[in-house]
Parts: structure tokens; C-alpha cells; sequence
């Protein structure tokens, strides 16, 4: 089942289900107005909006076009955005790049941070940032939650997962070194995050979603250029369920809870091939090309995003078809 | 105004107006079912909200009697859950204690993190933990602002400001410094806070709030007896517009966006009379007083909360009113 949240209707939107080919849509308002309104009844919800996606999927139904430009993120607003940072490749590049060791701790305990979720970006939205806060994507893959009790395991997590999406999670990087510094982590640096146009549920992702992770290459592109196709299901030294479950050994977490991966990130040798011109697998955000440059040349080199440049964030299965539609964002500076 | 949740009606609760003394209160479902939706639409739902107000608080409406047991925090849950540090003496004292300078620019770059809000506690809720996690309360104000856009100032958060209430910020501080160690700030450390039965309108604090600081005592009170009564109008180095201001510099904040002032907490010489006993202000969390131990002793005596232990939260106007009903929390402990 495919699931998106048209921008028409209010803060909170219009819940669709989308046809498999992304090509038509269907509001669903007799069964949820809202896809928080589903999540939050979710065992009733499920079966209906299941029924109504085959009826549009099937042609049986015809729907409405279904417009990526008129969507919002799934959730337009949410209770709770957590993302954690799985491909630990990244964060020992990050470590690496300052002279610095990665704790052992890292590999068995997740790291996480509480993001800001009182209003994400539409998919096809502007990032309206000021350049000199060092403008950075990091292409992601995110999950939303049902109920969970305190204490909840990865098995308990795992049967919580109802919808899987990508994610862009904005970074002001040359904010972060001062905001870390404080100890309270980020919180000016991580201004709203986007969403794909489309969330699935689990099913809808066949064999490549198994042990809690997502096998397939995450696509970035910058100014139509390839820039990464990394493998979301390699490398990923935490599963979703163990992420979810990082949560939970304190607390309880609501339906509607999204968590996110981190950008993912594969282990590479060094600069040289790791780009897709030199046959790698590319990156996906800018900050990990500067962090080998670094590391190699003393230096960054590649710069952050400047007004007018464009990424662009997506998956296909196996038979080449887009399964989330495309997050695709441009720059625009602030106006003083 | 006063207004509450009660915990009937839903994951939201059902939204009331509250006489001033506390003892009444008043659906209503025509103005506004939950708090969020008033927030959502405050202009048009703010005159109606007082209009029902004035009617239950001038008499000539009955009502029903207003039990604080029955209420949810006044969000249930939130979108955004933003907690500042603007008493710095708290900071001081932790650095302090562990023999480390205070940086300058925290007189003038506000600590901020970004809490869980997809699930409060009510105000009568136990706070279930585990005792060895070393559980800790701090009493703070918080604000709930409108919308604000990208760059708002303090003068443009000062007008968002929509409703005054009080906060336990629940802290388990045994996972405090592995946490922020790890360098992504709070997550597991801090979970469910619990807000106060009522939330109040500004105006309803009279000239008790100015500069954009809450001039009255926080009263705490552990197991029955006095802990403390620090004023949150003193020693705020941060006014609520400037904290507000802090989250608006990168990014829009949307209505129903909760922002704390962090633990209150007044500047004592030391530990010999700053107890209420000893005829100081007292503490509004238990690490403050731990680490006066630890700076005059070589190290803290005073025990964390344990199973059955019991802390007070509440402010009273000039005339001893309470303001805003009471937190009142038990601990109980992790069943296996």
C-alpha cells in the first residue's frame, strides 16, 4: 500500500492512497482525513485503506492524477522525528577527518537525536537557508512507528513498523561544530527536514526489506549530476528495529513516530573511486566528500549548496520503478 | 484564561475552560475539541475561548467541578517541545562541579535541546523509571507560542506567546553524561515531562509577568516537605521571547510549540543556607543541591528519587492563589 499526503486541506492535509505506478491518487476521507488520524488507529484504519488502495490500484477506481508537486511530506507535521546515524562509515569519516577515535560504545549503542517535527518541508519545497551556514543534504531512509510500550525490543519495534519513506534531513553544517560544542546537541543546524512524496508499507517492498533494513541503492542527484547510489541495506550497522528500540528504553513513543537511518553511507577506499565518475558509489551528502578530502588532501574542496542548486533524492526497485516519487529541492537564500 | 485537558475524549483529551480558583471548568466542543485545534486557528478561537471563559468564571455558567487528576498535561502531546537553559547558575553550579570553566558565550547564545513531545505525562501521573537510572525532577515555566516564521526576533516571539504553564522535566541523570558524551545531546536521559493541570493566557499572570519572565516563586516540594522557592523571574539570563527567538533563527515554529526556561534556579552562596531550611531558596531538582555537596564535600550526598518518593510542583499569585494546579508525581519503579 501507498500512502501520501496531498497539501490541500489543512496544516495536517489530505491523506491519498496512491496507485503502485505513482500515476493516480484517492482521497479516503469516509476512512482518515489525515495519515495521523490513521496511524492513530491503525487496526481499524489498515484494512480499509488497504481495500481502497487495491480498488485504485486495480483500475477499478479511477482516482485522480497523483502530482508529487502537490504533495506535502507524509506527515506534514509530526510528533516525534528521531533520526539516528546507522552507517557508522559516516560518523568514522567524521571522526576520522577531525584526527579523532571512534568509541568503541559506537558499534554496539546508537547514536540519536531528537529533531525538530513541528512542520517538514513539502517534498518538492524550497530549502531557504542562509549560504554561509554551509548548506548540506543527507539522503536517508525513515520509518514510521505505531504505539510502543516503554521498554520495547527490536522484535516489538520490528511488528510496529507501518510505513517506510526517504528522507531529506537538512544540515547547517558550519553551525554544527559551535552547536555540538555546547554540549545540548543540534538544534539550530537541523532546520526542517523533507519527505518522499510517498510512504509504503513494508509489504510493498518485497525482498528487499529483510532484517529490518532496506536493500536497495538510494539514489542522489546534484544539478542533474549522479552524486551517490550507496546501498541502504549495506553497511547499516543498526536495523530499524534496534533504532526504534533505542528509543523505548526509557520512554514510550506515539504513533507517528518517525525515525530515520542517518545518511546512509558505504565503506569505500578513500577519494579516489569513491565518486561515480571513478566507478564508486558516490555519497550521499556533501560533507562525506569534503570529510575524504580532507583526509587526503588536508582540505575540503567540494563546496556546500549555493542558491540555485538542486538535489534530488530516489529509490527504484528492481524493475527500474520509483517506489517513494522523488524528493527534489533547490536553494534559496534567505532575503534580508 | 485558564485552560485544561482532560484525559477523556481521545489521544488529545478534551479541551476545558477552567474558572480562575480552579474549582470549575467547561467543555467546548463548538469552540475547540482539543487544545491543538484552538492553537491551530487562535485567532478566530481565542475571543470565543474567553467569551466561555468570562461565562464559567463570572457564574453564569455553571459548569462542572474541575478535578486536576482528571486532566492530561494541557498538550497531551506536542510538535514541538523546545527546553532552554536560561538559568544560569544551574549551568555554572553542574560545571562547577566537575571543575570546568563556563564558556562566555553562554551569557548570550541561549542552551536549547530538543525534547520528546509525542507523549506527556499528566500532572498526576507516576513517573516510571528505573531507580538505579538516577531519577531527578526540575521544576521550569514554560510558554506555548503561534506560528512564528524563519528569523523571527524577540520582539515578533513576544507576540506568539500564547499560554503560561509549568513543567517537571523529568531527567534520569545516571544516563546524562555517557549521553551527551556521545555528542548528539539528551535522548534516553530524558524522557516523558509532565506539564501542569492548567495553562493560563499572559494577561491572567497581571503584573507578575513582565520582560518576558514569570516575577513569582516556583515552589517544590519533596515527599511534603519544603524544597524550593526560588523566583523564575530572577536570575533568568534568558527571557521566554529570547529562547523563542533562539529556535526561529534557522527555521519556522508552529503553533502549539512548548519552549521551557530550564531547571529555575536563583544564585545562593553555597550550601550552608541555601536550603529552604537553612533559610535559603532551595533547589528545584535534586542535582543542583548534589552538586553543592559535591563542591563543598568532594561529593553528593543527597540520594536521587526512589520508588514511592514524591514531588510537588506549584506557583501561587500575591494572594496565595494557586496559579496553575499542582504537578503532583510518585515514582515508581521498572517492574521486570
Amino acid at each position: 500500500m501507498k500512502l501520501a499526503t496531498l497539501k490541500r486541506g489543512g496544516r495536517d492535509g489530505t491523506l491519498v492512497v496512491v496507485s503502485r505506478d505513482l500515476t493516480r491518487c484517492r482521497a479516503v476521507p469516509a476512512i482518515a482525513r489525515t495519515l495521523q488520524a490513521a496511524l492513530d488507529d491503525w487496526e481499524s484504519c489498515e484494512p480499509q485503506l488497504r481495500q481502497a488502495f487495491e480498488a485504485l490500484d486495480s483500475g477499478a477506481i479511477e482516482g485522480e492524477p497523483f502530482d508529487p508537486a502537490a504533495c506535502h511530506s507524509p506527515l506534514p507535521r509530526a510528533y516525534q522525528w528521531a533520526d539516528g546515524s546507522a552507517y557508522i562509515n559516516h560518523v568514522e569519516l567524521v571522526r576520522k577527518a577531525r584526527g579523532a577515535e571512534l568509541p568503541e560504545s559506537f558499534y554496539t549503542d546508537p547514536l540519536m537525536y531528537q529533531g525538530g517535527s513541528d512542520g517538514f518541508l513539502g517534498p518538492r519545497d524550497d530549502i531557504v537557508a542562509d549560504e554561509t551556514w554551509g548548506i548540506d543534504f543527507e539522503a536517508e531512509v525513515a520509518v514510521v512507528t505505531g504505539d510502543l510500550p516503554l521498554g520495547a525490543g527490536p522484535d516489538v519495534a520490528a511488528g510496529a513498523i507501518r510505513l517506510v519513506m526517504l528522507v531529506n534531513d537538512v544540515s547547517l553544517r558550519n553551525l554544527i561544530p559551535g552547536e555540538l560544542a555546547k554540549g545540548f546537541g543540534f538544534f539550530q543546524s537541523k532546520p526542517a527536514s523533507a519527505f518522499s512524496p510517498v510512504a509504503v508499507t513494508p509489504d510493498e517492498l518485497g525482498e528487499a526489506w529483510h532484517g529490518g533494513k532496506l536493500h536497495l541503492p538510494l539514489e542522489v542527484t546534484l544539478n542533474g549530476q549522479p552524486f551517490g547510489k550507496p546501498n541502504a541495506g549495506v553497511d547499516m550497522t543498526f536495523s530499524f528495529p534496534q533504532l526504534v528500540a533505542h528509543i523505548t528504553r526509557t520512554r514510550e513513543a506515539g504513533a507517528g513516530t518517525i525515525v530515520g537511518s542517518g545518511t546512509v553511507s558505504n565503506k569505500q577506499g578513500g577519494l579516489y573511486g569513491s565518486s561515480i565518475a571513478n566507478g564508486g558509489v558516490g555519497y550521499c551528502c556533501l560533507a562525506e566528500v569534503r570529510m575524504y578530502e580532507t583526509i587526503e588532501q588536508g582540505k575540503p574542496v567540494t563546496p556546500f549548496m549555493r542558491p540555485g542548486d538542486r538535489v534530488r533524492i530516489e529509490m527504484h526497485d528492481v524493475a527500474g520503478r520509483s517506489i517513494f516519487g522523488s524528493i527534489e529541492q533547490t536553494v534559496r537564500g534567505l532575503t534580508p
